[in-house]
């Protein structure tokens, strides 16, 4: 293999597929980056085995020169190393050659870098997916999808389902739903059905929509999703996103939803989630993260925690709309923080079943995003 | 106590403080910040025995007020959990009010916060200093001393004085030293002789003046620097920064700096330090940090590092300049980076007297700043 390549677009050719790089992965083959270069352009891929991330950066950009061929082939450099030296090199146009033995000649400048290379055989294949189940999502939808939900994942291993978010279909409708047993987010959005029929229920590493969050552009380009059996691959522009799919069967979460509600609050977003933070603050240092929530006559709701050693917050909010029954109840307020960071509506609507109950979060007119939170058991 | 005061000045009063606590202290009224409400303004101090810091905000900032003094009095307040609510509080108007044992509350629009605080006569008091013995430096100069000398201190308590910088006097000329047995860095100035007449060498540790660098102001207003016999204080506006003299007697570095050179470089500073960069990255893997130099006939200068796991990188340099024996040496790239990134001239000077004696690095013109590395002994 010879190649000469831009600085600029291998940067950020590396600075996608270096998401997939684990520096924990125990096969050694992976703590590499592979380098394949054909007729047409180069295209790097990393992996670490949960997710495999792929990008192409062809010869001509428009009418720029990116990359000259001399000889096709492959190789796999360490990843660490190559991907901080390439940040370094002086000068914009860099030459790759690979030697004997994958050793691998990298010249820029008045650089020369030598760096013992591992065979592309040994780098292992990316999962063949057919096209045939494929839906479409624009980015900026997707991302928002991720956002609303991925938090609310259980970070405990030994229930590896709940550290996937579960891609639930209903007719026309596709909804996320993430799930800790403390907690529950989903958001919902329409798709045309057609594209649905072949699609079934299927739950994705949170951690991996992390990444693909990072990767997604902010715009609405859509995004073809094809999913087989056991992989989903998304294709952003010339970038391919592998993730396995997370085995086992997501627990029916719908049921842990109240149908009615005995208390109805709508609360002005910002100013509880302000209030709740400085609360949190001081709950924080308990190490507990409760919050009392107390309604009153006067249709105000008082937000406080307490620290036997530190003291006690104490906050007042006015509410828009009050009915039913006026309640008491503690809950996490980390939760509460996390569900109100991704609500983009002024005022959101807290439905309560009493004091015991989950507490459903939702926008005060929007039905598509609805978080949910058990509360805690306390004393007073 | 009780008084008023905006969110803006007190946070700025804060930041300016909070840099003296320690989380590590073992003293619990030194995990707090001392508030002492006076007839004409409000001041906090904060102090991990090593640095005490006073902040000063008078009543009235120009046509501004900014505190109200109802009753004056002081408290102790946790400094962790007043930090943040402080910074998190609702509305600029910010009421402080001290009531029995030391139990404070705070008031900010709807939020009230109560906070148990402690004794202020438990704080202790800071060290009196007497204003006859007073240097004056600029702070953006103050600030290039500190900068171009204290990363060579040594972080190994099991030798405190080398952990600080060394004040030197002689004639009119105030130098900074810093040294840690294997690197020294030095900077002079001079300074009005009759002001440095009382003045004796001092050193300050390390981390101290790193922590004075975040506070002085990068423009040239005059510094006040108070010494006394074991505590220097910097006055800073309307900042008192305190810090105690280091105890024992500073090593004789002088005689490390050889008087005349057997070989003698010009190098282009930037150049140099890249190409330094990238051997060093590759030399950082194998955690030796070892870069080799070599001169050659034709005035250039090879840089390179070797790793016998991942590779080799090798750098080309046009001299500017070269005079004397053509070497090979080796040396810590690390510490070669540190000294070429605090350099402000386009060429430095590279004096050596052979494989195995100290390299000095100079500004190519100016001899106000010196660094000193010493070489390895390697095989070849």
């Amino acid at each position: 293999m010879k190649i000469t390549i831009l600085k600029d677009q291998l940067n950020e050719s590396i600075s996608h597929v270096s998401k997939a790089i684990s520096s924990r992965t125990t096969i050694p083959i992976l703590t590499g980056i592979k380098i394949d270069a054909h007729a047409n352009g180069v295209t790097l891929t990393a992996s670490d085995t949960d997710i495999s991330i792929q990008s192409f950066t062809p010869n001509q950009i428009g009418n720029d020169m990116i990359i000259e061929v001399f000889k096709p082939g492959s190789v796999v450099l360490p990843s660490k190393f190559f991907v901080e030296i390439i940040r370094k090199l002086p000068a914009q146009k860099i030459e790759i050659e690979v030697k004997d033995r994958f050793q691998t000649i990298i010249r820029s400048g008045s650089s020369e870098i030598q760096i013992m290379g591992l065979d592309p055989e040994e780098y292992p294949l990316l999962p063949q997916i057919e096209e045939s189940k494929k839906i479409t999502i624009p980015s900026n939808l997707l991302k928002d999808l991720i956002k609303q939900t991925t938090f609310a994942v259980s970070t405990n291993e030994s229930t590896p389902i709940l550290t996937g978010v579960l891609w639930h279909i209903n007719e026309n409708r596709l909804k996320f739903i993430a799930c800790d047993r403390h907690r529950l987010a989903t958001r919902e959005i329409t798709i045309e059905s057609d594209s649905l029929q072949n699609f079934h229920n299927t739950v994705i590493s949170g951690r991996t929509l992390n990444e693909l969050h990072k990767i997604l552009p902010d715009q609405n380009n859509l995004i073809d999703i094809v999913i087989s059996d056991n992989q989903v691959l998304f294709k952003i522009h010339s970038i391919l996103f592998y993730t396995r799919i997370l085995d086992g069967t997501y627990p029916d979460t719908s049921k842990l939803i109240p149908e009615s509600f005995q208390t109805d609050l709508v609360v002005p977003t910002k100013e509880l989630a302000d209030a709740i933070d400085r609360a949190y603050l001081l709950s924080r240092e308990d190490k507990t993260n409760i919050v009392k929530m107390i309604m009153h006559e006067d249709e105000s709701l008082e937000i406080s925690s307490s620290s036997s050693e530190l003291g006690k917050v104490t906050e007042q909010i006015k509410l828009k709309h009050i009915a039913g029954e006026l309640l008491r109840i503690s809950f996490n307020s980390k939760y509460m923080l996390d569900a109100l960071k991704v609500m983009d509506s002024d005022h959101i609507r807290i439905g309560f079943t009493g004091a015991m109950h989950p507490i459903i979060i939702k926008p005060e007119e929007d039905t598509s995003i609805l978080q949910l939170i058990l509360p805690y058991r306390t004393t007073n």
